[in-house]
């Protein structure tokens, strides 16, 4: 498909100008859903009854065809079940319908059968030139314009606002919007885009993109069902800095069963999708509550400046609450300079202890303006990125009292004084009620969220993210293809060597004496190991020997690999054994190729030995990647500490291995999509002598 | 203080008769607020007046003095400086009142010279025999008694429930009790204590446990300033089944700077806190909002039989939300058992795909009783202790309509039939408005509770403190004390040999010659290390050398080692050196004994090298301890593995290092409590080979 055309044809379908509802009936919950959310949006002049027997609907006349509308439509809101939808379609094509939402299920989601009838309306739609959401879709809500085409109720009263939804669980994406009506968080669109035979979540999100007014896109997403849509959508979000935060399922062994039964998705490798939205910029979150807290912070905020948070409030617990929770998130909380101090001085009582987060005490009960001037030179500390201001919005009219109100007042005063982004903060997850909403508008607060860890949380992603737009995307070299094939440890090795890596000095032998004249040539200890391209794990088989001295050891290690590997694997080709140096006290690193069958060329990396096998500490990039890369990958391993030298243990020359590790992931890329995995365990470390002692190919 | 006059006292004291307002006054936002607390619960009728000038307050006569009220009153709220609290105190003991709440600030929290008041203060409540909440705290409401002695506001309508809230601090008791309302929790008490100068947050729990009607207490802590009192209370709670939810600040350092402003109070130990909390059944949690909702679970439950959850639910999405929640909070999915799947595939249509957590589909809203049939299948599996339905509640009257009215009674149905608790869940932590609460009762639902990740953590704790309750608590030994002051090495090797620790067989020597012998007798490879007691560090002064062959090497190693000291350290008294056999390939644990300020004698315990110096892999345990005990410690290390054998490495014999290590516990309690720390490392652990290799004592 033409992404432009995708585009061109997207602004039409989250804005039409008129909508027919196929299927209307005041019988169906389908649609009195759809003219129930039609109602709170104002749009029902605009929205036409569609029926066999062109029975009124919802107080509306109704036509059987709708070339009988007699009007320009845009879009079809198809609520037949899926035999009735072919038809349908045409139906609406001929009335010059150009786009239609389908909520029938019955599709893809229910097995092989569906999936074929799937591909047969979407070829269907194809000729009849039309753009399909869905179908086992809800539809969409466009508050912004107030349209409705969709089978979901929107809230009352409806708030408009900068934050996106885009969900393909109807029952997700109506599940972050009516927390984030509850919230009092505007929301712009809810889109619910089901099996995405045609539209996916990226197409919409990008659409979305077009739309000034929207300031952040939250997304629920299964699975991505076209990677390039997504990333491409990511990268220019990016871009134009413009927030996307994504819930994405499938951090579970679990989910990945529960997802197949539920959409048919596969659910890919859930560490590479965390990598996916590290390199892109996308802000990845775990639950309902942090997606619409999140998308609706971030809105607000866009890209901040500096990524320390300053809090003030007159409550010591909740100071104390909200520094536990920035330790466990790993948000800075700036200490105050020392202008913030003596300014902070003047103003506060000498009893008062002057540190972030501030606990101005109930002393701002009888002096409201403390609030004001706090915040104020708190906001102005030139380390804080964004302020936070813990207060309680009242929630029905018993809260609503006089000093409160004053409270409010100064607290917005404070907060829309300072040069960052400034947010009230609520001490729980509590809702905003209509008290709460009219309160916001008479102090004038211009972003209030809780609880305090959601809050915490919410600041993390928003500093993380903002400073990964100032990161600078180096572009890493795509290498030429490789004409080769290696399999075995010796012909890995040897390639490897001819892509620049650096790898031990190792000799291919085929008898004890030519074993013993290369342990001669090489001097020192020597490691004996089996050479063949059957067997992956030599060590299984005691097909390696190490720390052998001597010609007369190395002849009598040849013989016993040799031995050793015919007893246990006399199915096993046999080229020889590989004698090589040995060697010791560095440290010894693994790194993987493999392919993600969504994401493509992934590179893992690792220290060897207990790190990898028992703390699972490895980082994982997509590929190509530059040095830089590698080194912030590396730095981000626990075991980082062991790279900057550790008991004896030189520093690790982190720019040689870096430089192996991106040789390493471009000659496995050069190798081509046959190349199923390569791993270097180890590459050994030892100050700036970087080199690779074993390696393996794998190929499909 | 005499407990049980504690506890007498205290039963009249959450439950008094008649309250009188000292300093009541329209004027004052404490007496406003006391006066519509007590309004909204209908105590205003016992409620008295008493003010300087016997103005009338809140449409109540009021006089001057509490003789002048001619009544039984039980406890005054006193709303007066702090100034004029003593003469008020005098007052109110002299009209037979024996109960004070006091509101007042400028005690303790401001520094030496509040904190001196404050003791006169308590000595002269002593010595008017009454009983003090406070001073600087908010009071308290008895939701279940419809009474109010307090500076905060009730929400309205009040929603008496079996959940107590006990917090030291008045904003963040008030938070919790707000979002606990606004979710639909039931209260039974909200107590605010202040500076606790009498009664503190233990002895309020603790006078809590004996009202049957409160199934949990939820609890915020700054500091825990009775810990006797804090863990008889525990042990109680834990005798009676009755969970206690405790929220306490001071994970990270700031907050230890933090909370020393605020209330004056230490924060020790975070992780003993954790220690003290994991040995006594006490539930900790991080946020409010997880304490709110968790203490209003396990309040329902009470303890469950079996730790696995079932979740049924219309939404594949939430299904694999909580899949992934599930799997990052550790909460057992139960696999369905073969007699749940053949009745479930006996009412389920045949594409269903059958696992836990079940996706009933929108299927269930052509048949709504599917739920009650799922559920209470679902809920007899046998692994199965718990058992959620997501769904969402009506927030409001569009909601209400007639499908969702008659899900929610088959959802009710099916999970009231339930043979284990069960719960519904909405899909986000959105509040219970009226016509919820309505929908509730109607459709006569038991729990309802939200989001879905909320949900998750909080069964995750009903089930450990579920399994908690029956974990068999035997008793460890309290060690007899030992006469002995060992301090280097060689004595404190010595001194654990005498108390049954296995140590390595070394000879302290004094002359080269000497060492020789020593290491002929000894055999093969030895150790020689300085000796001195004033060398804590060895390695740093080189004065260890290891892996010496025969008595030569031996006979040099002790020349080289004391001139070493001589030189680094020539201040040092030097006993001589000590010989030693020289362990190598097995694994060496680190074992260490200290004094936690506040919580005593504590012993850590984990894996030496990168495991304790860079993975800070330790399990902390309160002292004494048992071999069970031990083993369940070392279980919860992340190096376990290695104990298990790895790599050549046999596995360790647990028995003995569990029991090397209760004896390292008992000889260092044994020691008294001048001993600050004792450590043991290396514990060397070869199979059943299990030896102390080197330790030290240090003393206060």
């Amino acid at each position: 498909m033409n992404s432009s055309a995708a585009q061109l044809s997207l602004g039409s379908f989250l804005r039409p100008q008129a909508v027919a509802l196929l299927g209307a009936s005041d019988k169906s919950a389908f649609s009195r859903s759809a003219f129930t959310a039609a109602k709170a949006l104002g749009f029902t002049e605009r929205l036409y009854m569609v029926n066999r027997s062109a029975t009124p609907a919802h107080g509306k006349p109704a036509v059987k065809r709708c070339i009988d509308l007699g009007t320009a439509v845009d879009t079809a809101v198809v609520m037949l079940p899926a035999e009735a939808v072919p038809d349908a379609l045409s139906d609406a094509a001929e009335a010059g319908i150009r786009n239609a939402v389908l909520l029938a299920s019955g599709y893809g989601e229910t097995g092989a059968a569906g999936a074929a009838l799937q591909a047969e309306l979407l070829a269907h739609a194809r000729r009849l030139g039309m753009r399909i959401m869905g179908p086992n879709c809800l539809g969409f809500i466009n508050y912004l314009d107030g349209i409705a085409a969709c089978a979901m109720r929107s809230d009352i009263p409806p708030r408009p606002g900068p934050m996106a939804i885009v969900s393909q669980s109807g029952a997700i994406g109506s599940g972050i919007s009516r927390f984030a009506h509850q919230q009092g968080i505007g929301i712009s669109h809810l889109v619910c885009t089901g099996n995405e035979i045609d539209l996916d979540v990226s197409s919409i999100a990008d659409g979305l993109l077009d739309d000034e007014r929207v300031r952040s896109i939250v997304m629920f997403i299964e699975t991505v069902r076209n990677p390039d849509r997504f990333i491409a959508m990511a990268q220019r979000a990016r871009r134009l800095e413009r927030p996307v935060v994504v819930l994405k399922i499938g951090s579970s062994e679990l989910t990945a069963k529960v997802a197949q039964a539920h959409t048919g998705a596969l659910v890919g490798d859930d560490r590479v999708f965390d990598e996916v939205c590290r390199k892109h910029g996308v802000i990845r979150v775990n639950s309902i509550e942090d997606a619409a807290i999140t998308g609706s912070l971030v809105a607000y905020t866009g890209p901040v400046k500096r990524g320390a948070l300053g809090v003030v409030s007159i409550s010591g617990g909740a100071c104390e609450i909200i520094a536990d929770a920035a330790e466990r998130e790993g948000v800075p909380l700036a200490e105050f300079a020392p202008e913030t101090m003596a300014e902070l001085r003047e103003v506060m009582s000498a009893f008062a202890t002057l540190h972030n987060p501030l606990d101005i005490t109930g002393a701002v009960v009888r002096d409201p303006a403390l609030f004001e001037r706090t915040l104020a030179i708190v906001a102005r500390d030139p380390g804080i990125g964004l302020v936070g201001c813990v207060q309680a919005l009242p929630a029905n009219e018993t809260h609503q009292v006089g000093a409160n109100r004053e409270l409010l007042l100064h607290v917005a005063r404070g907060l829309n004084a300072a040069p960052v982004p400034g947010v009230m903060v609520n001490q729980a997850m509590t809702p905003v009620t209509d008290v709460g909403a009219q309160a916001i508008i008479d102090s004038g607060l211009s972003h209030v969220t809780g609880g305090l860890d959601a809050f915490v949380g919410a600041v993390g992603r928003v500093f993380r993210w903002s400073r990964s737009l100032g990161e600078t995307t180096e572009t890493a070299r795509l290498p030429a293809p490789a004409d080769a094939h290696p399999t075995s440890e010796h012909e890995t090795l040897n390639y490897l060597a001819s892509r620049g890596v650096q790898v031990m000095p190792a000799e291919l032998v085929t008898s004890a004496a030519a074993a013993a004249a290369a342990a001669k040539r090489i001097g020192g200890a020597v490691v004996v190991k089996i050479a063949s391209a059957d067997i992956a794990h030599k060590s299984d088989i005691c097909g390696v020997l190490l720390n052998l001295h001597g010609e007369e050891a190395a002849a009598t290690g040849y013989a016993t690999v040799i031995s050793n590997a015919r007893a246990r694997r006399p199915d096993a080709r046999i080229d020889g054994a590989i004698v090589a140096p040995m060697r010791s006290g560095g440290l010894e690193l693994i790194v993987g190729f493999a392919r993600d069958p969504v994401w493509g060329a992934v590179l893992a990396m690792g220290m060897g030995g207990v790190w990898v096998e028992i703390l699972k500490d490895t980082q994982l990039r997509l590929l190509p990647l530059t040095q830089t890369d590698v080194i912030a990958a590396l730095e981000q391993l626990r075991a980082s500490k062991l790279l900057k030298g550790y008991r004896g243990t030189p520093a690790a020359d982190l720019q040689a291995v870096a430089e192996a590790i991106v040789r390493i992931g471009e000659a496995a890329l050069a190798l081509g999509p046959d190349l199923a995995a390569l791993e270097v365990n180890p590459l050994y470390v030892n100050g700036s002598h970087v080199e690779a002692l074993d390696a393996l190919a794998v190929w499909n």
